[in-house]
This record gives C-alpha cells, structure tokens and sequence, in this order.
C-alpha cells in the first residue's frame, strides 16, 4: 500500500449522475488509500449576485483555496440570462487550458484503434469573447479576440505538456490562411515557443484538414493546441472517434498549479438515481487529477483498474453495452486496484 | 442514346493535374454524347488588376455568361497579398452556396458504411469576412458576420435542395450557445425557412456535437446547413469519412441559376503530368453540374459509370489501391456508359 501525504481538494458532484459518480470515485479513492479529503461542493440553486451565476463566491473559494478539484457533470440553467456554469469557473479561475488525452479504451470497439493524442484547447479567448451586437437590424458582428499573451501561455503549456509526459510532437491547428491576422499571432506564439523546445517536434496544419486527417489517419497526431473554439470541435471529435465523453476524461489548469479536473459528458436526467451511470469518464478525469498532483502511482492505479474493468467485459455499465450497474462497476474496480 | 439540347459551359482545367483530369472529363463527356461546347479558361499569371487576382475579367465573364462552369484545382500563389483564387471567384461570383454531397464510393472501402448526406455551406460572410485588426499591439480582433439576408438564402436553399432532391431532414449547425447573437440570427433565420416546409424534418445540432455524431453516427443526417467556417470544417471532416477529396464531389451556387462545380482536392504537383491522377472528384463534380441543368439522365449516366469502375476494382488509380493510368480509368469508365 501507498504511505503518502493527505491532501484537500474540491468536489463537485454536480446534477443528474453526478452525485453517483461522485459516489463512485469517492468509494474507490478509500480502498486505494489515497489520502484525499474532499470538500464537497453544491452550486447554488439562485444565482449569487457576487458571480452573477449558480457558481456561487463559496464554490470559487473552495478551488482557490486547495487548487485542485474534480468536477462532475452540471446542468445549465437555460435563458434567463445567467452565465453557464462552465464558463464561469473557467472565467473566473482563469482555467485557461483544457486538456483531453484521446485513447482507445482496450475491449471497447469503436472504428478506430491505437488512437493516443491529446488535444490542448486554449480556454479564456478567442470565438468565446462574448463580444457581440447588431450593427443594424439583421447584421450582427461577432469578435473572435486572439492575443499574443494567451496564445504564448497556451503554446508554452503544450510544450511543456509534451516534454513531461514523454510525447514527440506539437501540432498547431489554425486557419489562417482566412484569419491571417487572428490565427496568423496564435500560429506567431506557437512557433516562437517551438524555438525553445528543440526535443519536440512542431508542425501546423490548417483546422478543415485537421479534421478530415483525424477521421482518416489519427494516429499521425501527438499533441494538438489550438484556440478555443477549434479546440472545443475537435476535442469532441476525437471523443467520438474512442466511444465518446462518457470514457474520456478531461482537465482544465489555471496559473500557479490550478487545475480542476471534470467530466464533460451530461447529466444524464433520464438514469439519474437508478444506479446505472457509467463513471468512468469522473474516475478517469480523477486520475489525471492525482498525476497533475504528482502523485502518478495513484492515478496510474485507478486509471489500470478502470481499463482493466472495462477490457474484461464482465462488468460493463449499459452505455458499453453491458448490464452491470454503477455499483457493480464500482465494486469491480475495487477489486482491480493494486 | 440521347438527342438532348446543346449548351455551353465554361471550363477551368486548372493547375498540375488539373489539365488531365479536365482532359478525361471532356473525353467521357464527348463518348457520352452529351452536346456540351466548353469554353475553356485560363487563370492569369499575373494579377489582373481589375480583380486583384491571377482571376481575370475574362474568366469571371465566361462563367456569367454561360451561368454553368466547372472548376479543377488552381495553385494559390502564396503569400504576395494576393487574393486566393477560390476566394476570388466565390466572391466575384457571389457563389453564395458550396454543396457537397458525402457518400460512401461503393467497393472502396474506409472505416463507414452506407453514408448519404449533404452538406450545405454558407459561402460568402462569417468568419471570412476577411476584417481583422491589430487593436493594441498583441491583440487582434476578427469580425465574424452574421446577416438575415444571407442567412435566410442559405436556409432557403437548402431546404429547397432537399425537397427537390427527396431529402427528409435539414439540421442547422451552430454554437448559438456561445455566438448568441450571430449564431442565434443563423439559427431564426433556418427556424423561419423551416416553417415553409412541412414535408421536411427540421434539427439543430451544436457544432462540436455535430461531429462527435459524424464521427460515431453519421447515418443520422441527411441535409447539414451551416455558416461558413463550420462549413469549411464538416465537409472536409465528411469527406474524410468516404475516403477524401479524391472521391468528393462539390458545386457552388450563386444568383438565378448560376453554378461552377467543382474538385475541391489539391493540385498534386508531384504526379502532375504522369498520367496518374484520379479524376473521380471532377466527373462527379460534372455530374452535379449536369443535374443542376436538369440533365439528370446525363449526370446518372456519368456517376454510375464512374463508381461502376471503381466497384469493380480491375481499374483503380494509384490513390484508391490500384495501378491504372488516368488513360486506363478514362477508357473503362467510357465502357460502363449506357
Ligand atoms: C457547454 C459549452 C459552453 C462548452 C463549450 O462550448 O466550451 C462545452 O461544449 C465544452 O466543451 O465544455
Ligand atoms: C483554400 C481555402 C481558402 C478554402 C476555404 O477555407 O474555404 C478551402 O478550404 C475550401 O474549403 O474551399
């Protein structure tokens, strides 16, 4: 067993499965012994004034303060003018990198195999200004922002992303050859970051091709950064490319070390509370949560037992095809861990 | 055979293997008995200064003058501040529509099966507008435009190509969830168009989700409408799902009628000359031509000889497998028309 240093971190079940899942990981951090004392955090059920959103002050403070946490799926409020939650976490902890390895799950078939890359959104800027207004009745403009601090943040953060977890490329994914100026300072950030990364191979590729190059030939691809809203199109793309968001786990880093981990697939309103949810996207996230900490045994633990589940094919939860429930798929997991 | 009426159309060979497969167009063209007078067109080697592109005034002239062209690959002279060519003739020809139907090529196998869907691009505004600016040193702004007018035109168009080409469904892709405003006018515009079609099913589908489910589902979709960058972006990522530009067929529309099809693949320099490349991409472009003439017996006759060839397999050019010659592919498919 691991003797190792307890540590704090926010957990935000959130809505519909969320709370099992949480449950899930919850129950599977105890029997591998990992040292973590979770503060559980709800979202409001009115919007706090303070934030402007069901994000309320608390739940901000409680990331700020450990600097890791792990986030379930949560529902946004629809119109009323609020923020969605998600962007206001990000916005206000300055979330500024989503990073979502793509892998194939082993035993789980999808059309593709040996898929193995990672997509590094940048997450503050870009199509998601908010900037936008009607400059007459039926034209509205909206602005995508791109600037050189961001994009050499985001740029310096695949690179290092890269040489730390022992991968060989860093591709650009862009268009500009249309936004020349826009794409043309991203790409500008990205190649003067490449300069300093001589063990790292850089290359570009425009985002149309990008895409018809990862349905056809995924597996030329290593690291991919790109501006936010390529970033959030092809990160979907390439989960649905290994089965999906309900397997592929996800963190966003703020500055200093921040990061919160999450599952980006949905609440799921129509199993919630029938013990049938899948948590393998959470467990997953849960462990990059626990390697982003250093402590990569553990994540490396959780993570080897949640595949091995998974590759067995005796316990599956019925989203893979199989009938186990979350308990059962819990209770496999356990008993997986070294 | 047939006795059907003459017409004229204009022809753009275009650039490295351009000339070649424009070559066994016309070829099958004339085996087919089709009465066509084509009006061939060179693109500048110097900019015109009437269009500030290689595009000259009198190749914009043949096209509106026949109303009817077809379009190999052009070089985009690089860098220069010249107008790309594509862009060019889009915008001079306010060809405001790029069509592109997806479907699998029947023997020739990728990872999908049984894919049969359109894509319908917005081609003139959005993200193309081609206004950015510098506002501070280090921050760029660029203007997406969104209007009713061409919003509406695009909606329009493509249910009117559904109805007419017995298509069930129209989904309209978007992040209106993001660009309120710019996606939402997108979005209220496709909601009005589809209140005049009853007989055709209305969707809407968040652009990053739209291709997770390309990816994973794509038997789900029939008609896809979009604004113009997710455009550029799915109908390279569906392209890819049948096995590339190679294989894809594509035609742009603009005002009263007119249209330029046209193969939207590279120039391939490095076979240019050597009798190698595929012309699928541009027979099947000068399919859609003919069908948009209401020549469908002639478009028919062209498209089934040509994936009766590849079908067969014995005559396969380099990129699909095989070994014959663009000659060889010209011939067998000139054997398979009725
Ligand atoms: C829910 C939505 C605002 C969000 C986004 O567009 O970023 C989602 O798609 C994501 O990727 O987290
Ligand atoms: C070459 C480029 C300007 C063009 C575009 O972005 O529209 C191309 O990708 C296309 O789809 O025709």
């Amino acid at each position: 067993g691991f003797a190792s240093k307890s540590f704090e971190a926010t957990l935000f079940p959130g809505d519909g499965i969320g709370p099992e899942i949480a449950a899930s990981v919850r129950e599977i951090f105890a029997a591998a012994r990992i040292p973590v004392v979770w503060d559980e955090q709800h979202i409001g059920k009115t919007p706090d004034p303070r934030t402007n959103s069901m994000v309320t002050r608390e739940n901000l403070d409680s990331v700020l303060k450990h600097k890791i946490g792990l986030k379930g799926p949560m529902a946004t409020p629809i119109g009323k003018g609020f923020r969605s939650l998600n962007l206001t976490l990000r916005k206000e902890l300055d979330l500024y990198a989503n990073v979502r390895p793509c892998f194939n799950i082993p035993g789980y078939k999808t059309r593709y195999d040996g898929i193995n890359l990672v997509t590094v959104r940048e997450n503050t800027e870009g199509e998601y200004s908010g900037l936008e207004h009607e400059v007459v009745p039926g034209v509205v403009e909206s602005l995508k922002v791109i600037t050189r601090k961001a994009s050499s943040r985001i740029a310096e953060f695949a690179f290092a992303y890269a040489r730390e977890n022992g991968r060989s490329k860093v591709t650009a994914v862009h268009k500009a050859n249309i936004m020349k100026k826009a794409d043309g300072l991203f790409l500008e950030c990205c190649r003067e970051v490449s300069a300093k990364y001589g063990d790292i191979k850089y290359e570009e590729v425009i985002v149309d091709n990008a895409c018809m190059q990862l349905v056809s030939n995924p597996l030329q691809f290593d690291v991919l950064v790109m501006p936010n809203l390529y970033g959030d199109i092809i990160s979907d793309l390439c989960a649905g490319l290994v089965g999906g968001l309900g397997v592929t786990p996800s963190m966003n880093i703020g500055m200093n070390g921040l990061a919160l981990a999450e599952a980006v697939h949905g609440t799921a309103p129509d199993i919630a509370g029938k013990n049938k949810a899948n948590p393998t996207a959470l467990l997953l996230s849960s462990a990059m949560m626990l390697r982003h900490l250093g402590r990569r045994a553990e994540g490396d633990n959780i993570q080897n037992a949640v595949l091995g589940v998974i590759a067995e094919g005796k316990y599956r939860t019925a989203d893979l095809g199989g009938n186990a429930t979350t308990s059962d798929f819990t209770k496999a997991v356990i008993d997986k861990l070294e």
